[in-house]
Parts: structure tokens; C-alpha cells; sequence
């Protein structure tokens, strides 16, 4: 893309991001994101030719803007990224459409892709970090990434999701202690 | 309720839970529950007034019919009732009415009532497991239950509507096995 289409395209990612946070799912459209961005309908149709691409788009922008940075502390990155999620959690934008993903995405095709592109997008730095503990022999070799990623976000999902109760302060502490207690090799050598 | 009463209930729910199998979420409907079971169309609205109610108890039944008995051997019982769990969460009526309830639980007040009496329903006999556990003295008395029953079927219900991919065999006493990693009395003492 040149300079151009990419400038307009994140203007247009940030005016809809602005608008999926203040007025939900259905604020963000083309119409709106035009208004919003200064960015032209044509332009934005040329870049999601319909409305699941850019609402996907910008669920995927959101994740993005959450995610940390790992640091290399294997207990402190998987706080801070669980704490981000926590708090994506709670917004009521993203709440509702993670909801309206979960029940869409078996059903309509158009909405099971946006789930895979989301779903890698939203586990990619979890699974970075798990992948770091292993590799600096923190975490067990044959420790599965995709289950280990399973039992860090799972219970906040749980909770959220099928509780319908908010994930309180401490919460995140908890499920971390708890995965590397399980999993730490220093820990398991001692048994 | 007079045992008449029991019994056109109990014939009812056995018909519907059938329908839910076969035919989905959209099959459980007053007129279809009265020409499989027998029971009529009126004494059917006495007991649920409306499809919600309907479906709820059928779901219900459904989960209890699931249910597995616990034995008081901690770790037996956890695997049981997780796969008991894992089971339901394959059944594509199941599936799909998880789904259609964390979606509308959200916004529709008859379905917030149903997913919290599911809920409850379903986490009821996990709940006893970890509770037993704690009696017993196997797991720490200040092992907060709700957390638990996040941590043992979260990893499930994530991998399963978030990541929409299926729950292999050796998954969850892989589940059973870190959580009682994390927490069993025995093991927190060596350290």
C-alpha cells in the first residue's frame, strides 16, 4: 500500500474504534466512520468492501492497541497481558461483540473467519510469551501452547461469558500463580 | 405437584430433551413436545407458559440427565464430570444453544434468567466436587470455589466457542491434573 492508503487507513481504524467504544457494534459504519475519519465512503468501501470486514478490522485494530509488550519476565508479562484482556472484557463494546461473534460465527461463514482472524490476533502475544517461557526452559518443552493459552484466558472468558459476573481485582494474580505453579519447572523438579 | 402432574412433567421434558437432540433449539416447541410425548397442549403451558421457560427446563433436564454422581476420590470425580462436560459441548443442539444464550443473555432479560439458572445447574456438581475437596482436606479451605470451577471447565467452554476447535481426548485430564498441580494440600506443602 502506499504512504496515502495506509495514513487513511488508520485514520478510518481509529474513528471506527472510537465509535465501536462510545455507541457498540452497531455505530460502525461506513457512513459513520466517513463522517468521523474525514476518510471518503469510496476509500473505505475500496478497503472493507462490506460491513463484517470493517467491523473485524476494527475489533482486530482494538486488540492491537490492548495488547503489551513482553519483557522477557515470564510472571510479569503474563500479568500485564491478562490484565488487558481482563479490561477488554469489560468493556461493553467488545462484551457484546465477542457475544455476537460466538453465536454468528457457527452459523455464518462470513462471521466464523472474522472469529479465526480475531482469535489469532487476541491469544498471538499470550502465546509469544508462552513460547518465550519455553524456550528460556521456564516452561516444560512439551507444555501444549494452545492448551497452556486455554488455561490462562479460559477462566476469565468463564466468568465473563457464562457467569455474566465481573472478573475482580486479584482475579488475574490468581489464575497466573496457579498456571505456573502447575507448569513451572523449577516447582515440578521438586516432586 | 400431584404425582400426575410429575409424571406428565417428567414425560414431557424426556420428549423435549429428544427434540433438542434431533433437531435443535428450534425443534423444542409446545406443539412438537405434545405430539411426541403425548401430553396436551394445555397441561404442557400450565407447567411453561412460554418457549423460554420451555427451553430452559429442557436444557436443565438435559444437564442433569448429564450429571455425573461424585464418589469422594477427588481426582476420579473432576475427570468424570469434566468429561461429562466435554461431552455436552460436542452435541451440536448443545453447542448451539450455549451459544445462542451467551449471545442473548445480554440483552433479553428472559434468557438472563435461563443462562443463570443453567449456570447454576450447570457448575452445581462441580461445585460439590471442590467443595468435597476442601472438607476432606485435600484441596486449601480458602481455595475460592468460583475460581475453581473457572479454572476446571473455562480452558473447556474457551477452546471449544473462542477458539471453535474440539476438545481432544487427554485434554482434560491434562486440565484435572495442572489444577491439581496448583492446588492440592499434599503438593503445596513440599514447597
Amino acid at each position: 500500500m502506499d504512504p496515502r492508503a495506509v495514513r487513511s487507513r488508520t485514520a478510518a481504524l481509529a474513528a471506527a474504534r472510537d465509535l465501536l467504544m462510545e455507541e457498540g457494534w452497531p455505530g460502525v459504519t461506513h457512513v459513520a466512520v466517513a463522517e468521523r475519519s474525514g476518510v471518503g465512503r469510496t476509500t473505505l468501501y475500496r478497503h472493507w468492501p462490506d460491513t463484517p470486514s470493517l467491523i473485524r478490522d476494527t475489533l482486530a485494530h482494538h486488540i492491537a492497541v490492548a495488547h503489551t509488550e513482553p519483557t522477557g519476565d515470564l510472571r510479569a508479562d503474563l500479568l500485564h497481558e491478562l490484565e488487558a484482556s481482563r479490561a477488554m472484557l469489560h468493556e461493553p463494546a467488545t462484551d457484546r461483540a465477542i457475544r455476537v461473534v460466538v453465536e454468528r460465527s457457527a452459523v455464518d461463514p462470513a462471521f466464523t473467519e472474522m472469529k479465526d482472524a480475531l482469535f489469532r490476533a487476541g491469544t498471538r502475544v499470550l502465546r509469544d510469551i508462552v513460547d518465550g517461557g519455553k524456550e528460556r526452559g521456564e516452561l516444560p518443552a512439551r507444555l501444549d501452547t494452545d492448551l497452556a493459552v486455554d488455561q490462562l484466558v479460559g477462566p476469565l472468558f468463564f466468568r465473563r461469558l457464562l457467569a455474566n459476573r465481573p472478573v475482580p481485582d486479584g482475579y488475574v494474580p490468581e489464575v497466573v500463580d496457579a498456571f505456573l505453579r502447575a507448569h513451572k519447572k523449577k516447582e515440578r523438579a521438586q516432586r
